[in-house]
């Protein structure tokens, strides 16, 4: 790869112009997972990412699970992780594990390593300032403390956002009780996003995007519209566990949020291509006609 | 004991005025530790107070650590606690643990016991908002992961206190590459109230206060000019972990704090008791003359 | 009676929380009035209980009249009180004395008592600010300078409360040009609720409320919703001089005021107890479903 | 006299402009008493005047008294007004018929004056959020209840400016224990001169200005600095009741506020003349140099 | 003239006070043009009496074009002025020379006297903070670089107003391209009025006013109400450059602009005598019933 | 040139972290001149620069001047430029075609330009808001209407920073009588820079920077401290026009600004090379050690 010269980056600047126009002083949610937050490389860009995109006057709020870490956790314990119908079966224990994991270790570290970066962030969780509203999971089946939301306030979040930090939250929240659940990450950034009347929200994976031929990465549908989802989770191409976050992303859409994008996060600067740049990385999600 | 009247409940609550006329828009920080913390009536009881400070108008800053917790954490995951001249030796595992006990566990289960009783609480640590400026401890023993701060800057706390939160916050902190620190919770309640300019601080403890005998709780010193702090010394009334906790309150006061508490949280209400009534409770320390 | 112990003092403060919480930032309008106006330790008890309320951020706001203190101004210059179906006849003179009573005697004491206590009041009528429109009554009978209030500007009274003091209100007011009559105060009391959106109304007076029997207090009526009132007025429980303080009482509340409350002002604390406690003082009215 | 033009009008009111330049969103306090207090003509004008002074964006604080209309009611109640050294005697009757006269009866007609013709006025008192500070004087002689300040707070009055009213306030106040005291009104308006940092005060009397020839109102001295009021009276041009007055004014000049002015308050719409045109009228004090 | 005595200064001064009230922290518009833009002792005044109306808190904005000086620069250049149906035919350089006489001669000459007498004053034209929105003129007939408005934001006027400042305000503005057009200056100042919100808008003119008889002044037309205009138009009182004048009138009253008033700007002072007394000035123009 | 890869360009948004981070919140005051101002293409990139700056959170305000303009505008109408020692002599007509050329022509059209690139630009000149006091050039020589600055008043550009405006300003402003000067465009720039208290100032020339050998580019010097001034200056490396400029640029430094850059305008987005990159343009300036 030839270095760019001086004149090219310059350039390249000077054509962020319109995209970051185009975000200024408005709210984006971005749900981090995956490979992104593993690869310690991929960590530190997708954290100077945030810092540039809070820096050029993007209120970006940045949320996270980590269902890896969590599991690793639980291994070192002796505690074997059980699964019933691809959910975690989370007992008092594991939701402790998971509340020490989420909020306490990979949160923090989070922040640290925006802070270091000369960003200014500041961790939070569900529970703080009793940003979630939480029950216990309706089901059947018990899966133990695995809640679901039934409030979001945005109170907690915009006055972090007001006062100039990058808030960075984590999917754990209380009942009325005080009882602390463990929530989805992608449902809550869903959540969050319509709350705080996001203008985007990104959700990283470790996928392409979605493929027409799920083995063939040069099919990629690069954009699609909430009411051809219904036709492509018949054909198939949308399955799995994919479904439900693109229910969770047609949620958003229909409350509000213009668009929902799906990004592969194992790309370096992946945010910043989908943000600043008119590449196309990813599946955009608009809202379609009824 | 006979249940009070009507008429004496209210007689009491008017006789708050004075207390809380004092206090009111002031800051008040309050370490807190020791049994309060285990015990859940009194864990409840000082949550509730908390709420009841904050309500009536008491910007109200709560800072804990969680020794017995991490020790109970450590020997879960089959790892011995070890102590270097009272320090806890804290390796890179360690430190982890304690980051998620103090952060992840205990700070959290704190903030949705106070949101559980009304209040607003939020959970933070010296990382958000890169609150704590530290560095590894500067010692011939090398005991690790042990930070020592070097700066703290008042911005996040008061962020959050002026957008109508209790800040609850906990004793890690970043150096500026990142890299998470233990520091010691009295030690970090004493540099918070210096930057936020509280007007008291008041640190739970599991003594009476300081005793002339120390096996007569009878000979209770309820107030102490910091003056006078190395003669108490120098006499063994103040001894072994009472010397460093001594010596940040009195560098506290120095600061421009009014009054340092030492109150026994074993008391139901300690803190009711110290801050809104006139009966003796603790040792209070003030500025002597030089 | 047995003097409460620290730990009960404690207690009774901590069960005051969700009280607190209740009304924190809300407005609440007392009408001072009776006894407790003209008895000592009474006034001192009520003033004291102001400051206090004010002080944990609940936004109160007093009205007063004075009708003894009129009448005994009004023999002090020879002149004879004149009623007229109970409602005082007001000459020229009688309204200047009313005037000189109200606003320039009882007004500034009240507000000199609560400046004493610590409080910050600030002493008003319903001419200043052109606080209150007033007409003179209409009626088939000429009562002097009584006048009926068409309007109610909340601007004065909020401007007080927001620069943080307490606005004690008698009840004068003027016409458009500046013609200056009486008005009733239980009436303004609730006037000027509803135009400051008040949470509650109390009505101060010198009975223990509302009685099935008129001769037994231990009959007292809790509570009554709005559409029982025409009820209890037939049946006689309502009668005389409270039927239209009633009927005020039932406007307010339509308005959107959450409740009003009939307390025995004889009783000392008895506001405390009312809005402090869960104890039963007095009759509270509701909103009826129709 | 001839009727002015149109054209007449419109020349001399754009001459006022720089003069409403120079006191644009400046304080300026006008003692009111006198002739002008009395005539009804020459109140209404006067109204009138401060009506306009504040619409075009001067902060106007007006503070009077009422000597005549206290003694008018002491002689009502049969009560004789007693004098010593010039000073009244204050007995507890008197204070009380002093507080209803100044802070019930002229305070609040003089805000619906105001209020009448379109301002926004309110009536206060020295009492109110505790302006004054005042103790009983001292003397060998025994005056009761009169009062000397030895504060003022300027943040009732500036509160009342800021929400936009004219401050109208009389001369009472309280000690710290709430017993309330007259002050005399011209020390007041120069205190409260000194305490909102006027530009200027306005003293309305009954007289010319000060005069070489006290008989011969051709000889008014226009302007006088302060360096040269001993001399003044020495030469016995200044004498009597005019003496503390002048003190009085030297005293605020010292304190920074820039002129004070002695107008005749018989003269219709004298404040404006003073205030809005080169017009000499009456005699301004200046700063001397030393 | 006899000239006015100070009494009757003070009086005419004191006469103002309603007119003041009525229009203060109004916005008034005032188009400014003809005769008052070239007589020099016109000018001065008309930029005092802005200061002065700017001064005692009316929010004035001043629009204006500048004819018969682009006619006189068109001239010195050697280029004559053309015109089709009374429109001037606008080529490149024209606008050029249109812009440069405008918007950098006369605006900031205009922005210079009012500050030498004392205003603070902005000079703007519709490009600045992209105020206007303009287009090529829809027509069969090309007339060069004439536009006509489809969007006026009030923000960058309200900026200024509420920074303190003057708006003065010419008549050129720019499409969405950049491409700079010239506007009618009356037609901007009625757009201006209408996105600001004006309380009234003033057209000065080198006219009495409408005239029953257009050979005599006597026959004035003080007031029309706007549903009487297309019968003054059919009876050819309003006629000639006064159709388009009166029509752009008509519909800012539609928006909600309270009053147009045409008046005579050759008369020294009109605008105060307009806005500041009794005294009939111009024809006013009033939203008529339907 | 090899086109950068979508790669690249991600990878140089987030190389610009730093720089963004360093500008954010500050001002930057930019000289606008030279080719950059006539050479088309030029002249849109620096727009767009301006516009990027600003949207990323930079106070960014322009100054220019329009020498070449002037003499192009002097030309058209038949008027001979006359300069003495290097300085236009500006008789009237040369100043009244200055200012229509600079505050009408050059001035509307950058903000036109600006704002057609999504910027929000506002055109000032020295006379708003009365920003520059001038007065007549003191010389022994007669320049005619050549001002010199006294003093300025950051207030109207701040205000109009405050609002969300890039302020353009050029280089006109008048003396207190309201008489138009011209000033020169690089004082002026410092002048501003000074005012505002300026992180950086950047004056866009059309050399390369400060040549050891002005004949060889290679010899740039690319950092100098202010006392090294006076020997460049003797050595003949500054020379000519260069003295004043850089004796303009030594004066801002020493007024607090950190850094004057002098670059070459002539480079396409030299602007963002000198402030979001690393790379050397141009001859950056800071403050020496005395």
């Amino acid at each position: 790869m030839t270095k760019a010269t001086t004149a090219q980056k310059a350039e390249i600047l000077s054509q962020a112009l319109p995209y970051i126009q185009k975000y200024h002083g408005k709210t984006v949610v971005i749900k981090y997972g995956g490979n992104a937050m593993i690869n310690e490389e991929l960590k530190t860009a997708v954290m100077g990412d945030i810092c540039l995109l809070s820096c050029i006057g993007i209120r970006v709020v940045l949320v996270h699970g980590g269902g890896p870490e969590l599991s690793a956790m639980l291994k070192k314990v002796g505690k074997e992780s059980k699964f019933i119908n691809g959910l975690r079966y989370t007992d008092e224990e594991t939701r402790d594990l998971a509340q020490m994991v989420f909020a306490g270790k990979l949160n923090k570290d989070l922040v640290a390593q925006i802070n270091a970066q000369g960003g200014r962030a500041m961790g939070l969780c569900g529970v703080d300032g009793n940003m979630l509203t939480v029950k216990k999971k309706e089901s059947d089946i018990d899966y133990g403390y695995v809640g679901e939301m039934t409030a979001v306030d945005p109170g907690p979040i915009n006055a972090v956002l007001d006062a100039g930090y990058i808030p960075v939250i984590t999917c754990v929240g209380a009942d009325e009780n005080g009882v602390i659940y463990n929530v989805n990450a992608d449902t809550m950034a869903c959540y969050v996003a319509t709350a705080v009347q996001a203008e985007n929200i990104i959700l990283m994976t470790d996928i392409r995007g979605l493929l027409e031929d799920k083995d063939d990465e040069n099919t990629l549908i690069t954009s699609v519209y909430t009411n051809e989802i219904p036709e492509l989770i018949e054909k198939g191409i949308v399955a799995g566990g994919m479904i439900p976050k693109l229910q969770c992303c047609v949620d958003t859409i229909n409350s509000g949020v213009a668009k929902a994008a799906i990004i592969d996060g194992r790309i370096l600067h992946a945010i910043l291509i989908e943000m600043l740049s008119n590449e196309g990385i990813g599946t955009m999600i608009y809202k379609g006609e009824d």
